[in-house]
Parts: structure tokens; sequence; C-alpha cells
């Protein structure tokens, strides 16, 4: 499997995707749409819907079914950003190598694209197609579960006011567990439902979503201690300075590498009874592991 | 029919729902349950879940059943509400009679407590039955649609760029039907929907909706420029300090109160192939338009 040619082939699909399910820039207001599309195509690794697309197919499900989905999980994932980035938040000037929303287009209107992604979400899920085992209702309660204030917003919430405090290690993997882990465990189910999996089959891949997940915050922390602000593409070392909890600053960085290893590996055994067919996720966690921003 | 009755009855069954649809206080992380709780409990008139009950009640329709559509709705205005408030939009201090919720808990939690709220919606409107008519997909795309980037979010943005600068009569009802018709026009779509309404009975209440928006926007640009703070329970004359483009501002108060009369007029007549049965949508017209605050 070359890896970097199929991650390159969904990025582009997914790309496509959005760039259709997405209003025109010239759509009046042309502000707030330009100020998504901005954020949408900042340059952003598309890790979770490639990961729902890839879901879908371990499962032999038809992957452009899964298509909406991934890019709701996509819009989300942007959207969670933007306000992440705002002044009154984490006050971040650069993501991905580019001006935050809010340099480029203002407080107020950084916090609208923020919203109008959030909304066109639920939008793009709700045209996809239902299927046996789960219903449009199943599908948005997915979403809106973990997009909401006990999953990625109660991470939001925990990082944001654990800032300067001595946290216990448990307390970490709440924040991570709910700000990274809870959406990338609900790209891979939503794959899963695209693919009308079984309750069994939806078991493992939620094990796997929650090991892979911790493992991605897990190597986030990492870099941000290890790598330059060049290669991250946004300010390195920004969690030490705001006096954030993170793996290696609780653990040591050698530790926080072991428990990297140890969650992917964890991961990967979830995988095992779909055999051959797990090649692709088996290549993203791989890839996830060794990434170097 | 004895309306302050009605209304009471129906606000205290919107209350106990959304009671119950929210997280309690005591859930973690507390402090955002405590802002989505703050901001719906704040004294709200709760039009638009009422006239989401009433609209069922017109049509016959089960009147539990649009519940959690009508709460959904409330959601969205609220969110709409703490965000518009946030100092990089309105920069508004009161509302309700009430500090606003970036006085109380921060601008941060703020955003985070609106953003729940958003997505808060989309899990109570998934929450609701389906009927022969309207699917799941269908109701969770109108209230997508109202909600976002060319409704409810593109008046805000109008608003936001009209401000200071002289603006068109055109541009002005272009603001209006987006940041409040819409999302009072969806409510009672959402009523009609729970009571399966047939084509014919969307379009007149459709019609009927915008008519009504329309109306309950220019009443308010009238009560802003005629009130005080206190009777409004949030800053008077605060459109007029902003420069911001109201009807009495661009007609005069006379003109202004006819096309609220006028408006009202339209969308009385859109209800009367309801007959009688529309005497609850009705009453609610009237009180719109005669009230003080």
């Amino acid at each position: 499997m070359d890896f970097s040619h199929y991650w390159a082939a969904r990025q582009k699909k997914v790309d496509a995707a959005l760039n259709r399910y997405l209003p025109p820039a010239t759509t009046k207001p042309k502000t707030i749409h330009k100020a998504m599309r901005y954020s949408i195509f900042a340059g952003g690794k598309r890790l979770r819907p490639v990961i729902c697309l890839a879901t879908a197919e371990v499962l032999r499900g038809p992957v452009d079914e899964a298509l909406p989905l991934a890019c709701a999980v996509e819009c989300i994932h942007t959207y969670s950003l933007i306000h992440d980035d705002l002044p009154c938040m984490d006050n971040d000037d650069f993501r991905r190598g580019k001006p935050t929303s809010h340099k480029v287009f203002g407080e107020g209107m950084a916090v609208l694209a923020g919203d109008a992604l959030l909304t066109i979400a639920f939008e793009m899920a709700a045209s996809c197609k239902s299927w046996p085992r789960y219903s449009h209702a199943d599908i948005i309660r997915e979403i809106a579960v973990a997009a909401g204030s006990q999953a990625l917003i109660a991470g939001q919430v925990a990082d944001a006011e654990g800032e300067g405090k001595k946290i216990s290690p448990a307390e970490l993997r709440y924040i991570h567990l709910n700000k990274t882990a809870a959406l990338i465990t609900t790209s891979i189910r939503l794959g899963a439902m695209s693919a009308n999996a079984t309750p069994a089959q939806m078991k493992n891949l939620t094990e796997f979503g929650q090991s892979l997940g911790l493992a991605f915050q897990v190597i986030d922390d990492i870099l941000d201690v290890t790598q330059t602000t060049e290669k991250l593409g946004k300010s390195a070392g920004k969690d030490l300075k705001a006096q954030k909890a993170t793996y290696p600053a609780l653990l040591g960085l050698e530790k926080a590498k072991k428990e990297a290893d140890k969650l992917t590996a964890r991961a990967l055994a979830a995988l095992k009874p779909f055999g051959k067919n797990a090649e692709p996720l088996k290549a993203i966690a791989d890839y996830l592991l060794s990434r170097e921003n």
C-alpha cells in the first residue's frame, strides 16, 4: 500500500466535496463565506474525514456515501479551531502557517464563521442517506454529542480551566479524551455507520478510535515541545508558555513517548478482527505515530 | 381565549422541557452547564417555542411532539444572543435586565456556552419523532438552513457590516428577514411539520411567519427608540448609538408604525384558510403588535 498516494487521493476527494458543499465565496454576504472557506481550505491534514472514509472502506462500504459525514466532521473540527484561536480563548495568531481567522477577518467575523461551520456541519450530515441499522436521528445525535458540552466543548472548558494549575494525569486524560479523542472516535463511528456496521464491528472500531485519538493528542503534546514553529505551522512551545498540562510536562518526554506507543498498540489490537481489510486504518495509525508535524 | 393564561401555560411547558433536555448544572464541567442554563433561564419571552407549539395546535397536532423542536429553536435563539452580545460583536452588558453571559462567565466561556447551545439544539431536534411527510433529515435541514450563513448568520453579518453606513430600505429588509424573520418562520414551520402539515398549509404558515417575523423586528426597532432601558431589560437607544439602520431611522416613527401594522395585517391574512382554529396564532400576532417590551 502506497500510503502517501492513498492519503493524497482521499484528501483530494474530501477537498472537492467540501468545495461542493460550502456556499461559493461570492454568495451574499460574501465576508462570511470567504471566512468559512479561508479556514476550511487553510491546508489542514484532513485526518478526521480521511479516517472516516478509511473506516467505510475497511467495512467494504460505498465510500462516497460517507463523504457528507466526513465533511461534516471536518467543519466541526475547523469551527473548534477558529473559536479556540480567539483572543478570549488561546489567543493564537497562526494556524497551519497562516494567520488565524480573527487576524484576517476580525474577531466578530471569526466567531460567526465558526458558528456557520458548526451549523452547516449538521446540514451536510442531514444530506447523507440513512442505513438499515442507523437512522438520520442516530447520525445527528452522534455528531451533536461528540461536539457537545460533555465531549469536545467539555475538553475545551477543562483545558481553559486547567491553565496555570497543577492537574492530575487523570484530569489530563479527561481533557484529551474529550478535546481530541471524542471527535476522532466519532469520525470513525460515522464511517462505520455509513457501511451499516454490526454492533460488534462498531464496538471494536470505537475502541480503536479512542486509543488512536488519545495517542494522537499525546504525540501533539510531544511535538509542541520538540518541534519548531516553522515545522508545526503553529506556535511551538505554546502549551508550556500557557502553563498547560501536557504529557511531556507531567510524565517527562520519554514516558510520554512510551505512552503514545502503548496507546497505538492498543488501537492496533482493536483492529485484529478485521484482518487484512484493516490495512488503511493501520497505515493511518502508523503514520500518526511517526509524524513530525 | 384568555391570552395571558394561554401564554403562561405554554411558557411553563417549554421551561420544564428545557430543564429536562439541558444537562444539570452539576454535570462536569460545571461552568459550561451553568452558563448554558444561565442564559436559557434568563427570563426570555419564549416567543419562538410558544409559536411553534401554537402552530402544532392550530393544525390539531399532538403538541407534546413539537416540544423538542420548540426547545431546539429556543436554544438557537439564545446562542445567537450570547454571541451577539460579545464585546467583539454588539458589546452589550445587559440582556433581559440581567448581565450578559460574558459579563458573568467571561468571554471565552460565553463563546463556548453559545457553541454548546447551538450544538445541543440539533441533539434535541434529533430526539423528536418523524412524520409521514417530514423526515428527521427534513427537520435538521430546516433548522440548519434557518440558523446558517444564508439566514440567521447572514443577518448578523449584514447588520454588523451596515453599522455607521447609510443603507437602503431593501438592505434593511434583508437584515430583518434574515436576522429575525427566518428563525421565527422556522419555529412555525417546525410546529407545522410536527403536525404533518399539507404542502398548502405549509405555504400559508410560511407566509404568516415571514410577515409576522418582519413585523416583530420593526416593532423591536420602534421600542428601542420609544422605551426606557428599564422597561426593555436591555440597553435602549443602542441601535441609534451604534448608528444602526432601523425602520424609525429610515422612515420616521409614524411610517414605521404603519409598516408594522401592514405586515401584521398581511400575517393575519395568511391565517384565513385555518378559520377559527387559527385563534392561538392570531392572538400571538395581536400581542406582538401591542407589546411594550
